[in-house]
């Protein structure tokens, strides 16, 4: 548990009183979150974040929140939001992150400062549909992080292990995902 | 190809003449897209997506774009963002909308309105493990499209079919990616 003076501003009581709450109303667990886009021009779409489902109800965000993109001009067009597989990215460092500062608070370690550098390498021959071999989406993804913090190398490498071990990103990123898409 | 009237905003010549060009030069197709993340506090980070590299050279949007993530206040957090996983939705129906205007554009045929819906499910005993067996990520993402359009519902649909066949992220998510992490 935690040492009292050890403040990353995770409240990992709160978080482990809600795990046994859990324990006994596994209904409440299922969340459904949500995004609805709207094609403006071109390539360009806005999407907005408010909603989602879980404890058993209807939640939202305090304020709704709203997202651009878009393709870069070297794509031929006009780079009004950054493009689609940029926000994976932002998903899974944000995810990674989030889990490194609960992991800390749990382990009574103490972080001055984490900062993660995400890259993800894509041959763009499989979107442009000019090798059916190359996929469409990232070859590969690094996540390079750098972190100062009161511990050890070892412990915070095993901390950055833990985060990995239950971040949800990381899960749908390495793991298939069902997508079932429909028209209506 | 598309016929003359039709105009949704996407430039197709210059995508296949890229496409064109990138056959000879396959070096140029390949990409690396980069975020980078600083933790602030508890659970919240913010994100910031410029500079990528390509066509054989670094680029850059237009801009920086900075992106906020944290938990909403039903985990013990302060909702100073969207969720990570959030930001996964974006990006998926960023692509799959980018991909319908693209596609329709070659076909030609007009788009009047594209609105795509995603929700994700997540059993979130999958993070607080409770659970072992239920995983971290989403179980199972719907999208689902209302597109108003110059095309019977059965061309509607198979430009639907072609964007997810070029999607990246639809890609990313549905299938493994791999994934490192390093602490330096």
């Amino acid at each position: 548990m935690a040492e009292t003076s050890v403040n990353n501003g995770v409240n990992v009581g709160a978080l482990l009183a809600a795990r046994e709450a859990l324990k006994n109303a596994p209904e409440a667990a299922k969340f459904t979150w949500r995004a609805s886009c709207k094609w403006q021009d071109g390539t360009f779409s806005r999407t907005k974040v408010q909603g989602f489902h879980g404890l058993g109800e209807e939640q939202k965000h305090k304020a709704e929140f709203s997202f651009d993109a878009d393709h870069p001009e070297i794509f031929a067009s006009e780079d009004r939001g950054i493009t689609p597989v940029e926000y994976v990215l932002i998903g899974l460092a944000s995810c990674l992150t989030a889990g490194v500062a609960a992991v800390a608070q749990n382990r009574g370690i103490q972080l001055r400062s984490v900062e993660a550098k995400v890259e993800g390498s894509m041959d763009i021959q499989g979107i442009l549909g000019i090798d059916s071999d190359v996929r469409n989406g990232y070859d590969d993804i690094k996540v390079t992080f750098k972190i100062d913090a009161d511990a050890s190398k070892k412990d915070i490498e095993a901390l950055v292990a833990q985060s990995q071990k239950r971040s949800a990103v990381y899960d749908i990123v390495t793991n298939p995902t069902s997508v079932s898409v429909q028209v209506v």
